[in-house]
This record gives structure tokens, sequence and C-alpha cells, in this order.
């Protein structure tokens, strides 16, 4: 942790810890925000995506760099590759978002639409390592990428005086296991929470039940949350180390972008809200504290932001 | 300038400067956006107000300070006041934004409600003047505020390596006089030009007729460039600077800020996004340019957001 801060602070700059009145006053608690979504690319991802570049020997920066992803993985991972010259090559299924897709393109990446979901792209990925002989960067499954991800916590830790507890939103899980790591090595007496969409549940029921579960479907309109799975590196860092673990509607997360946007006036993605709808969620837990929040990203797209905001969602 | 950069330095981080291809795309120039709505309080005023604040003399910190606003100007101050330990009173007309007013009384100012408009506010605020001894702080007619906004172009100007232009929004005109004065000292090459709501075109007809006039209404949902008027301090440099001073309509400036959105995944309020607006307007004077936009601030409303998402606007 301490190592990637030092190879991504030319690159990353601090973001704030800001703190909204009229946010407390909904939740019922001191919500302290941190402002992901300032992040080059709008998402944490750019700090994970930096630390696993920066940690490639000088032969693979040569090579180059393959992804499957939907989203900010790939955007973070384009912008990277920009800023240290390093090619880099995104895989997204048919049908992907036109928006995101625009945003991996305009940092320089290649983009090959391929296949019909998620788990075709990485097909795809993966050949194209085996011929252009390409690194392949996992999203979360990945010591340098948590690594990356913990270097939000360590800044929120030094930023925010009295803390009494983190929510995290778990997609793969790479910002709570580097919350975990960073409270553990920085503020001991800082609980993590997952939050997870109940669409998306597999991580939060893994957790309830001690053991590894999968669901069929992850169709949450937050993206960054839409995992079936437990990942390796990830889950035994959960199981052992979050002290409560919910999961969130999608209205209840459609209302948590509506309440950032009325009380912060930052725009947030379905999984960049899900702390704030995890605070609401854990009510009486949190009432009266003092809690940390993480916008990891604003990258909602116009059609699912005017549903949103339209009480469609 | 240089001494209203030193003064805000402590509190104001330098905000980034950032490309999107695709807004290029939709623009037909390369446009950079200097992204003002990542300081504290979402809006390029913090630093007008913190540049203000800190010119005060002691005493008159002491006796704290009062303004009339509807908006950012007010929570600039309120913000700045916080970080100084000066005590700020903000007077806003009955039915004020309540969005606006949390944010206000968020950082800790005392609002006032009182009087049916704008210019009944500033009566209150008058008065609060004589009978408390209270340090009237104007939103644009002050040069400790103008050379706040100077700050951000000269940051702008240091940040951007090539530039032929920059289209500023002008409410009052702190904002583009602050850029003509950041040009004319460190990049006299780059023309400015200035963007008015045409429901609120008082500066912009004058420039056009080569002498001040007033409108009678100025009704238009970027209530950052609702002035219906000109202003002493910043009229003889806007008349003598600007390489020249479009309109756009209500729709235009509703589609800059979608197109802000789809794009740049930032929120914008109206007059964040004028800027978009009047390069989209200037067309051809434009077109292959490199030209920097202001995202000037965040603070659009919920409604006001839902009806620019919704085509209503």
């Amino acid at each position: 942790m301490v190592a990637a801060r030092a190879r991504i602070a030319p690159y990353v700059t601090p973001t704030p810890l800001r703190h909204y009145p009229a946010l407390d006053e909904a939740l019922g608690a001191r919500v302290l925000v941190k402002h992901e979504n300032h992040l080059p690319t709008n998402a944490f991802k750019a700090r994970n995506a930096m630390s696993f570049m920066t940690a490639l020997p000088a032969d693979q920066r040569t090579r180059g760099v393959v992804a499957a992803t939907r989203g900010n993985h790939g955007a973070g991972l384009a912008w990277a590759g920009a800023q240290l010259g390093v090619p880099v090559v995104i895989c997204v299924p048919h049908g992907n978002n036109p928006e995101k897709n625009a945003a991996i393109r305009g940092h320089g990446a290649e983009l090959i639409e391929a296949g019909r979901d998620y788990d075709e792209a990485v097909e795809v990925a993966l050949r194209l390592v085996r011929e252009r002989g390409l690194v392949m960067a996992h999203s979360t499954n990945d010591a340098t990428v948590i690594a990356g991800a913990a270097t939000l916590s360590a800044e929120l830790f030094e930023q925010a005086r009295e803390l009494d507890a983190v929510v995290v939103a778990v997609g793969g899980g790479s910002q709570a296991v580097g919350a975990l790591a960073a409270a553990r090595h920085l503020r001991p007496g800082v609980a993590v929470y997952g939050v997870q969409a109940a669409a998306a549940s597999a991580i939060h029921d893994s957790w309830h039940a001690k053991e590894r579960r999968t669901v069929a479907s992850a169709n949450t309109f937050a993206d960054g949350l839409a995992t079936r799975a437990t990942y390796d590196l990830t889950w035994p860092a959960l199981r052992d180390g979050l002290a409560g673990f919910v999961t969130v509607t999608e209205a209840e997360l459609a209302a948590a972008v509506r309440l950032l946007i009325r009380t912060t006036h930052n725009l947030a993605e379905g999984a960049g809200a899900a702390g704030v709808a995890g605070v609401a969620t854990l009510g009486d837990t949190l009432a009266g504290k003092t809690v940390a929040v993480i916008l990891s990203g604003s990258n909602i797209d116009a059609e699912t932001l005017r549903r949103v905001v339209s009480n469609e969602l």
C-alpha cells in the first residue's frame, strides 16, 4: 500500500473528503464523502489501474496490457496506459454502453467489441494474451490492483480525524479489501461495512453463510456491482474483516444517487452511491456516528440518469 | 492576481484541466474543460469569496461579512468564512432555492430569508451593514473578487500548453474580466469570448452597442447568468477586451448541460455549461482550434436537472 502510493503519486492527486450537513440530516449520521469522482476517468479505478501499470516490469509494459471490462476498469487502464506510453487493448461485449466505449477510446486505447457478454469478452482477451503476448489485467484478482484501491482508504484515514466506520460498496471487493488493509495499519478502531446490490448479492450471501456462494444473475443498474461470485484474492479478507454486510435494492440505490445530487451536487453512478444507500440501510447501527462513504465514480450513462432523476428507478 | 493566488493557495487546490475526445467530436474543436466544479462549494465563486475574505483587514474580519445572493456567491462566502472564522450573514429573497439555502447554512452562515426578490434582499443586507457594522461583499463589483476569479484563468494558462481561445460565461463579468487580465499578463495571444443567456443579455447587448444597456428581465434557468445590467468595475474591461460576444438560448444551455453529462460525466449548472454552448454557437470561428471552457459550477437543483435530462428544457 505504501509502495503503491509512492508509485501512483505523480499521477493521482489526493481527492477531497467533504462534509454536507444536508446529507447528515437525511441519514442521521455525520457523513464524510470521499470524492473519487474527481479523479481522471471519474472513478477510483484510476488508482487501481495506475498501481497495476506502474508495477509492471519494463518488458511487460512494452508488450502492452489487455483487459475485459464493461466500464471503469477499462477506462482506468486506458488512461494509465496513455500516461505511461503502454499500449492498452480493452475487450467489451457487443452492445456495451457507448458512453463507456467513448471514454475508453478517448484515452487512446484499442477497443475490441466482441462476444455476447462479459464472459465471452474475457475469452477474447485471453486469446490476445496468447496471440499478442499482452499482459492480462484483472479488475480485482490482483495484488497491485488491490494495493491501488487501498491508497484511497489510506488517504481517507489521514483526512478524517474522527471516524467510526466506513461503508464500502463491494463489486469484486478491491475497494473493501483496500479499506480493511488500510484500517488494519492506520486506524484499527474503524469498522468497515460492505454493501452489495440485492440483485447481485453473491459476496453478501457468502459472508452471511460463511462459505463461498454464487448467484445466477447480476441484474443491477449499478454496473460496478454486477458480480455473480466471490474472488480468490478478496474473499478471505472480506470474510474475516467486515464488521457487517447489507444489501440495497435498486430503488434504494437510485434514491441514494438522487440524495447525493440534491445534497452534494455531484453526479454518482449506482455503485458510487452504494455507500450512502448502505448507511441508510444500516440505520441505528450508525446513528449519530461519523461515517465515511466513497463516491467511487460518476460514470452513469445519460439514459440511466434520466430514469433516476425522473423517479422511474 | 499574483497576490490573490498567494492568499487563496492554502485553501484552494488547483482544479484539473481535462480533455474529452467525445466532447471535441460534438463541438468540432479541441476543447479543454477547467473543472471548477471540483472546488469546495462546487463553484469558482469559492475563489472569489476567499480572495475577498483574505484581503479584509483584521477588524473587518472580526465584524463579519454580509451579502445578498441567490446562490454560489453566498455559499462561497459561507465556506470562506468557516475556514477563516469570519462571521457571515447571507440575505436571500423569500422562496429562494432550498438546496442553495441548505448549502449556505451547511457552512455555518446565518441565512436571512427576506424580501420578495434579489433587489429587496440587497436592501436587507445594506440595513445590516448600517445596524451591525458588517462588511458588504458584492459578487462582482469588487477588485479582490475579480482578482479571485483571475486565479482560475492564471491556472488554466499554466496548464494548457497550446491554447487559441477561452469561451467564458458572463453573469456579472468577474470570470471574463479575470480571464482578460490573466491573458494580458500570461498569454496575450489567447482570445477571450463572452457568452450570455439570450434571456439575460444586458452585457452582450451593451458590448455590441458599445454603450451600457439594461434589460427588463433575466429569466434564465442558468441563475448564475441572471443579471440585467452592466457593472461599473467589469464593463470597461469587457467592452475593450473581448474578442466576441454571443448569446445562447435556454434550449442551447440545456443541451450543453446534457452534452457535458454524456461526454464528461460531470454535473453542470446552466452557467457552468454556458462555455460549451458558446463554443457550439461560435461554430466556424473556433473550428479546429484549441479552446478552453470553464465548468464553473455544478449546483443545479434536482428539479431543473430532471427537466434538463428529460429534454423538457
